[in-house]
């Protein structure tokens, strides 16, 4: 079992990582609750929710089960989950749970920070993607507009991740939250994109998987840690994700993974960075690696001009100008500012690239 | 012109009180804004809209401009706001205003919050009750099961409080704004609950108008500063608020104001804390002034196990017992805790009590 702590600016909480410890959850929460709330999906909750209720035998306890991917991030759900909530007669004194991937994560932290102005919630991540996400605070639910456009920075109590939950992740899955790791790899940790790119991700072992974990978690708890409202350093995370929202965005919620737009995000990122500094930083090994583990390359061929107009409705955006972030080298982000010409030459080059591969 | 200081978790902001200010808004400005996006109703825009917008020729600027009422602060409203802003290119260096009472401040202040995991925000509040709700931080929208119950805490960046703008309010709304003063007095002030009880409220000049207003904002800011999350005195605030907001929700949203059942409200809670202290406070004075100023309180009879359990899902409420503030002398507020027995024998001997006056 390891222990991270990450300061936030309202409150410190933990981050556990380990085996079995779905099963000894109240070793890590804060306080005593008037009663739990468990918020999870229709693939998650039949395989641990019994589990996770059994550590609660005195409380009240709720759930309320959705249907699992991205569609449920939508406003309708948020205010279903609250009306449930509300009905459950949850107070301020109520802890929610949030059991599952990045979805629950997000859509359920956003619920516990705007129930009755905001109650405690921890998190209970169960994609390997969702290291990324339970850590940081930041909730949200998507706008048809645009993803995580609606939402708050809302630290979780505790966030308790049992890597066993891990071994019923499907291989896209596996591959979905592996895309996060090898981002924060690139931002912060030469020797870590080694190990990274030497793996073969449907083969890892228990132990590697949650030193990969924990790895990737302290690179992240680092940073949001030094900037949590992401004025500065924070930014660093969102590699590859400028071109990955857009991606996720054009195709339609759903059809990629958010780790596997990631994964084409940041290979874009790769492209273009060689080619501002002229130099070789990893877009040879990172495609390698990412055709041997069956990350999806081929796209259809989308429309630059609708993917350059999804990147500038992203967060990010300041005054209609993309911010992206590059490397000058591995370990080595930097925030750039591109024209909108810049980003479609880029589009165009890579795009060729890629079919040629 | 007067300013209040404001001290909250996450940063200071001034209240500016005073007369023409709507025409200075800039000086009040933390800094400058990338653009600016106006929130008001289709009472307040066309009185003041123009002169808040020639504050900003240099900027870009926005509006949106809702129906008025207590209907605006809905799950719908609040998504077609967030639209409205993402279509007008808002980012995260933008300033969302909101122009008009507590309903346009309760909503521009929750889409402020939530707009990209937050943005800034300044209040300019055209009603007397926007006394209290532009102070304080508290940000909502309404669920179709209780009055804001989907929110959170995010002051703003500053309060600017134009008392100018106050003259065009009906008798009806001026009312509704003087009981949250009488509120504040009965907390903490038991001159200025003197002074207030030998005004006319229609007759009031500017001057007299400006000093209640800054006495109670005083005794809020006190109060909030001293505990923004209500976790102990914020508590005291909602004297007189567990019967107006059951009586809000019971009569449907808009039958009364805001402060018509706030007004009830504090005259139950004197009921209730002169029968539990055997002892007059201030139940006698109140309801002579309130029917000096018009102040209904012949309400058609409600049914008091109705009230009862709008009273019980108040975000007040733990495990379902009501926690109601009380006096036990003016300037001295308690929570007592009561059970429903209680509660239904006041709500009885109270209405007998109104009927025969
Ligand atoms: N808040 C943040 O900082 C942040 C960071 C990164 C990503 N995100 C968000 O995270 C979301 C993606 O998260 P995700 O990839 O975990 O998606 P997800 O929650 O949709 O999970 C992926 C799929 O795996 C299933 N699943 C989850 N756990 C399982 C398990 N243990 N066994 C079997 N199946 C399981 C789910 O039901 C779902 O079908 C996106 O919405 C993204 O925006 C947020
Ligand atoms: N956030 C808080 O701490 C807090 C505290 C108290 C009340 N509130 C909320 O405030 C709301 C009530 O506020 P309100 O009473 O200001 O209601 P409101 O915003 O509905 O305003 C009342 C009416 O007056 C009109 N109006 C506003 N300014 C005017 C002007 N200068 N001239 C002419 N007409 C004008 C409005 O169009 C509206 O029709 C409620 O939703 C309540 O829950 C919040
Ligand atoms: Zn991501
Ligand atoms: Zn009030």
């Amino acid at each position: 079992m390891e222990e991270i702590e990450v300061t936030s600016s309202s409150h410190s909480y933990k981050i556990i990582i380990g085996e079995k410890i779905r099963f000894r959850l109240k070793l890590f929460l804060p306080k005593e609750y008037s009663s739990i709330f468990i918020i999870s999906d229709e693939m998650v909750a039949p395989l641990y929710i019994d589990e996770i209720r059994s550590n609660f035998t005195r409380e009240k306890i709720f759930q309320t089960i959705l249907p699992p991917g991205e569609q449920t991030k939508s406003i309708e759900t948020f205010y279903s989950v609250h009306t449930a909530a509300i009905n459950a007669g949850l107070d301020r004194n109520s802890l929610i749970i949030a059991l599952g991937g990045g979805v629950v994560g997000d859509l359920a932290g956003f619920v516990a920070a705007t129930y009755m102005r905001g109650i405690d919630y921890i998190q209970i991540p169960t994609t390997i993607l969702a290291h990324d996400s339970s850590v940081g605070g930041k909730v949200a639910i998507n706008h048809e507009l645009g993803k995580n456009l609606i939402g708050s920075f809302y630290p979780p109590r505790a966030v308790i991740y049992d890597v066993e939950t891990l071994q019923s992740l499907s291989a896209r899955e596996i591959r979905s939250g592996y895309a996060e790791l090898v981002k924060e790899a690139l931002i912060a940790d030469q020797n870590f994109f080694n190990t990274l790119i030497n793996t073969d991700i449907q083969q890892v072992t228990a132990k590697e998987l949650q030193s990969h974990l924990s790895l990737g978690i302290k690179i992240k708890a680092d940073i949001v840690q030094e900037d949590e409202r992401e004025s500065g350093v924070r930014m660093y995370l969102n590699l590859g994700h400028t071109l990955g929202h857009a991606l996720e965005a054009e195709m339609g919620y759903g059809k990629l993974t958010h780790g596997e737009a990631v994964a084409i995000g940041l290979l874009f990122t790769l492209h273009v960075s060689e080619n501002m500094f002229s130099k070789q930083i990893a877009y040879k090994p990172l495609i390698e690696w990412l055709k041997e583990n069956n990350y999806p390359l081929k796209l259809q061929r989308l429309d630059d001009n609708a993917l350059l107009n999804k990147m500038k409705s992203d967060k990010k955006t300041v005054n209609s100008k993309i911010k992206m972030v590059l490397l000058d080298d591995i370990g080595s982000p930097l925030v750039k500012e591109l024209s909108d010409q810049e980003i479609l030459d880029s589009l165009h080059s890579f795009n060729r690239k890629l079919v040629t591969e």
